[in-house]
C-alpha cells in the first residue's frame, strides 16, 4: 500500500468512509475537536485582521496585506476570532498549558524546553519544570481518551526533553503520535532533506515520515496528509476524535516553501521574511485541506475547530523590543510586550449548520470578533466541558471555559486578567513577569540593571513598566513613574497571582530566591 | 377608604386586579423581581437546613428544630438554596452592596451607618463613606426604573444618615417608598406603640404607617399589607415590578410577636431568644403571604423571588465569638467568623412552571442546594442581566451574575473568593479584614494587641487567623502558626483584593493609615 502516492491513499480512504460516516451521523452526539496550533505565529502573521478600531471593527495593518491566509479567512468568516487572546511568550509553556489547563506559573515549564540540557539560565528558577509533562500528569488528551475519544497527535510535541517521559506524546494521553518528539524546531521542512534525517540537523529530525523522505512533499503537507488519514480511520471506527494538529510551521529554520515562493518575490521584504510568509501560507493551505476533509467525511457539522498560535510572532522583520515584527504591536516571540504573547484564536464549527444539535448547544456567530481577554489555559476547561468529560477533582485548572465568549457574548464572570511568568534568561527578554488586569498591564523585571552575567544584557529601564493598553495598545508610554498608585496596585496583583499559582522565582548569584518587590 | 380594615382593602384590590392581570400576562415578557431581605438573619435562623453533610445532603442542627419557617421551606422546595452565600458582617454595607453591585470595600460604607453622627470609630478609616448612597450614584432600582420597571421600596432602608440624600429611598431610584428611613432598628414592632412614634424611641419611629397606629397590626404584617397593595397597583398598570421588601424584622428590639409567642413557650430558651423566634416566624408568614398574593394576581410564574439575610444572625443565644447563636457556625452578626457573614439565600420562581417562557430561560431546579461561594454584590448583575437593563459603562460592578448557579450547575468561571473589610470599631469584632479563597479563609486583625483605646478590647490573638473551611467549617483550629506558606499566600491575596477594591484603612493614633502587613 505504501507505494501508492499519498494523495490516492487519502482519496480512497475518503470514499470508503463516506457511507459509514453518513450512517453513523445520527448517533454523533459528541463533538469532534481539532486544535490547530501554529508554532511561532503571532496575531499579525495573517491576512485576517484581528485588531480593531475604536468602534470594534476589524482594522487592517500593512502586515495583513503582506500575508496570505485565505483558509483562516474562511474559518473566521464562519466563526469567531479573539483579538485579546494571550499565550505564554515561548512554546513549551503554552503547549503544556493547553495540555493541563494550567498557567505556566503553576505547571512550571516556564521556559522553552531544551531537549538536551536544563536551560533554566544563570539566574533561572532552579525548581522550574525542565522535565515537562509526565506519564502521571492529568492531560487533556488523557481525559478525553478516558472518556471515549480517539486522541491524535500530529506535528510538533515539545512537551518534555529527550529521554524523559514527556518527549513521547503516547505517554501523555495520546492514542496516536505522528511526528511529535522532544524538540521544537524541525530539522528541515523539505522532504528532499528527509526532514532533517541524515544531515547536520539530525538531532532535530522529524520522526515517522519516512515514506516522504526524498520526495518533494513539504513538511506541512506531509503532516496534513497524515492527519487526514488518522481522522478518516477514526470516523470509520465510529469514535469521536480529538485531533491536536500542531504544525512545526512557522518555526525557524525559515525554509521557503516553493509552492508559494513567487507570491512574495516582489514584496521587497528580506528573503528570510519571504520564506516565513511561505510557511504561513503552507500552514494555511493545510487548514483549508482539513476543513475540506471534514466536509468530505460528513463530520464537519459536528467538528469544532480551534485555531491558534503558541506565542508571539517570530517573523524576521525587526528588533524584538520594537514595533516591527508584529506591528502595530510592540515586540515579538519571547518579549515581555504584547507582540510576545498575543496570538490569533479562531473558533468555528467546521461547517456551520444552525439545525445541528451540537451547534445549537454552542452557537458560534459568523464573522464575529470577541474582545474579552482569554488565554491558552482556557482551552482545557472549554474542551472538557464541551465533550462532557470528567476531570479528576484534585487537578487544579487555572483556565476558565470559553463557552459564553464563543457565542459572541461578553462573560462578566470571567476575570479580565492574564499572568505571564518567565523566570529565565538569556532570551529575548529575561527574568520578567507581566500581569494584565483589565486595561492595565504591569511588567516586572527581576534583574533590571545592565550587567553581563552569562553574556547577555538585562533590561535597562528599572524594575517596572506600566501601560494602559486601552489608551496605549502599542506600549509606547511607560506610566510607572507617573502613576505610582496604579503601579502599586498592579504589582500587588502580580505578586498575588504568582503566589496563587505557587510560582518559582529567579535567584541571585548566591542562589537566593528573588521575589518581585513592591515599588 | 382608610377606615376599612386593611385586609378587606387588600382583597378588593386582588379582585379588581385579577382580570387585568390575566389579560396582560401574554405580554409579560419581562420578569418581576422581589428581593426579600431579612435584617440580622443568619443562615441558621430557620427550620430549613442550609448546611450539608459530607455528601452534600442537607443536615439538620438543633437550631433548625427551634425555628419555624414553613414559607421559607415552601420557597426552598420549589427553588434553590445557597449554603455558602456571604454578606457583609453588618447591615448598611450589605444593603449598599445590593444597591450598587459593589463590595463594601469599594463603596466604602464599611460600617453600619449611625444616622446621627459619623461612627468611623477611634481608629476607623477617616475616608469611609458615612454618607452612604447619593442621588448621583448608580443603583439597582435606578437602573431598573430607567428601563421601565416600577421600583418599590418597602421596609428598612438604612442607605445613608439623617438629613443626607441617602436617607430617602426616593432619591436612590425607587419610585415608591414605604417605611424606609435613615435608621435600621425600628422604634417598635407594635402598632399599639405606633412603631415608635410618640415614645422614647421616636428617633427611630417607622414612617408612613399612620393608618396602623394604635392597632394590633404587628410591623411585619403592616409592611406586608402595604407591599401587596403596591404590587397590585403595579400589576394593574401593566409595568413589571422590582419589589425590594426589606423587613425590619428580625433586628432588635426583640419584641415578641403575640401571634406566634406560644410556639416557643416551652423551648427553654431565654425570653428574648423566644421573641427573636417570633420575629422570624412573622417574617416567614409575610413571605408566604407575598407568594400567595403573586398567585392570586396571576403573576407568580413571571416573578423571581430572591430571599436573603443581610448579615449573620443576631439571635441572643450566646457570645459573639463562640459557637452559639449560629451553631454549628462560629460567631454572629458583626463577628469575623462565618456566623457573622453567612446568610441564607433562596432563589425560586414564585410559582414554578416549566412551560413559562421566562422560566425556560432561567430554569431553577426544585429543592436544590448550591454550594459554590456567592455574595450579596452578585444580586445587582444577576438582576440587571435577567431584566436586560443596561448598566452605565463606567459603573464598576464587583459582583458576578448568578445565572449558572441558579440553574443548579457549578460555574467554574466564577472566582471562589469573598472579601469582607471592616476598618472600624468598637463593635463585636474590630478593625478586621477577611479573605476567602476556595477552602481557605484568612482573618487579619489590624490592632491585635489588647488595649483599651475607646474603651473596648481588641482581638487578643495576634494579627492572623487562618482556617481551612473544608476540614474545619466551624473555625476551631487556627492554622496561622502551622501553615506559614498558606498564610502568606492568603495574606497576599487579601492585600491584593483590598488594593483592587481601592479600600480605605484604619489609622493609628497619629492618623497614619494602617495597611495589612504580611506575616
Amino acid at each position: 500500500m505504501n507505494t501508492l502516492p499519498p494523495i490516492l491513499l487519502s482519496c480512497l480512504a475518503v470514499l470508503v468512509t463516506f457511507a459509514s460516516a453518513a450512517a453513523q451521523s445520527p448517533q454523533a452526539n459528541r463533538p469532534n475537536v481539532m486544535v490547530f496550533l501554529v508554532d511561532d505565529m503571532g496575531v499579525m502573521d495573517t491576512s485576517v485582521p484581528f485588531l480593531t478600531d475604536a468602534k470594534g471593527n476589524p482594522k487592517r495593518y500593512p502586515l495583513n496585506d503582506y500575508y496570505r491566509t485565505p483558509a483562516m479567512q474562511r474559518l473566521a468568516d464562519q466563526g469567531i476570532r479573539f483579538n485579546q487572546f494571550c499565550a505564554m511568550s515561548v512554546c513549551s509553556p503554552t503547549r503544556n498549558s493547553i495540555m493541563t489547563g494550567q498557567n505556566a506559573a503553576r505547571h512550571r515549564a516556564t521556559n522553552w524546553i531544551n531537549p538536551a540540557k536544563d536551560n533554566a539560565g544563570p539566574h533561572g528558577a532552579p525548581d522550574w519544570n525542565w522535565e515537562g509533562l509526565k506519564k502521571s500528569d492529568v492531560t487533556l488528551p488523557g481525559v478525553l481518551s478516558d472518556c471515549g475519544y480517539r486522541t491524535i497527535h500530529v506535528g510538533k510535541a515539545h512537551f518534555g526533553p529527550e529521554n524523559y517521559e514527556g518527549s513521547e506524546p503516547l505517554n501523555l494521553g495520546f492514542d496516536v503520535n505522528v511526528a511529535g518528539a522532544a524538540f521544537g524546531a524541525p530539522g528541515s521542512y523539505y522532504g528532499e532533506k528527509n526532514y532533517g534525517h541524515r544531515n547536520k540537523r539530525a538531532h532535530h529530525a522529524v520522526p515517522h515520515l519516512e515514506k516522504y523522505h526524498g520526495s518533494d512533499t513539504f513538511l506541512s503537507e506531509a503532516l496534513t496528509i497524515e492527519a487526514k488519514k488518522q481522522v478518516t480511520a477514526t470516523v470509520q471506527s465510529g469514535e469521536p476524535f480529538y485531533l491536536y494538529f500542531a504544525h512545526y510551521a512557522v518555526h525557524a529554520p525559515f525554509e521557503s516553501d516553493p509552492r508559494f515562493a513567487d507570491h512574495y518575490d516582489d514584496s521587497g521584504k528580506p528573503k528570510n521574511a519571504q520564506a516565513f510568509a511561505t510557511l504561513i501560507e503552507g500552514m494555511d493551505k493545510s487548514l483549508g485541506d482539513m476543513l475540506d476533509h471534514f466536509e468530505q467525511l460528513g463530520v464537519a457539522e459536528n467538528t469544532l475547530v480551534l485555531f491558534l498560535g503558541d506565542n508571539g510572532s517570530d517573523a524576521p522583520l525587526g528588533h524584538q523590543h520594537q514595533v516591527a515584527c508584529a506591528a502595530p504591536l510592540r515586540g515579538k516571540k519571547g518579549a515581555h510586550y504584547e507582540g510576545g504573547m498575543r496570538v490569533p484564536l479562531i473558533a468555528a464549527w467546521a461547517k456551520p449548520d444552525d439545525k445541528n444539535a451540537l451547534q445549537r448547544k454552542l452557537p458560534i456567530p459568523a464573522g464575529a470578533i470577541q474582545s474579552q481577554i482569554a488565554a491558552v489555559q482556557d482551552l482545557f476547561p472549554t474542551i472538557t466541558s464541551l465533550t462532557e468529560c470528567d476531570v479528576p477533582k484534585d487537578h487544579v485548572v487555572d483556565g476558565q471555559h470559553l463557552q459564553t465568549l464563543l457565542t459572541g457574548e461578553a462573560d462578566p464572570n470571567r476575570a479580565e486578567t492574564f499572568l505571564m511568568h518567565y523566570p529565565h534568561g538569556p532570551h529575548r527578554s529575561n527574568y520578567f513577569t507581566t500581569w494584565r488586569d483589565g486595561d492595565w498591564k504591569v511588567i516586572y523585571h527581576t534583574l533590571p540593571k545592565e550587567k553581563t552575567t552569562g553574556g547577555f544584557i538585562q533590561f535597562e529601564g528599572g524594575h517596572y513598566e506600566l501601560f494602559n493598553l486601552k489608551d496605549d495598545p502599542f506600549e509606547s508610554n511607560n506610566l510607572a513613574g507617573s502613576h505610582p498608585q496604579v503601579l502599586r496596585r498592579m504589582m500587588i496583583g502580580l505578586i498575588a497571582a504568582l503566589e496563587k499559582h505557587d510560582a518559582v522565582y529567579p535567584v541571585d548569584d548566591a542562589g537566593n530566591e528573588l521575589r518581585p518587590q513592591l515599588p
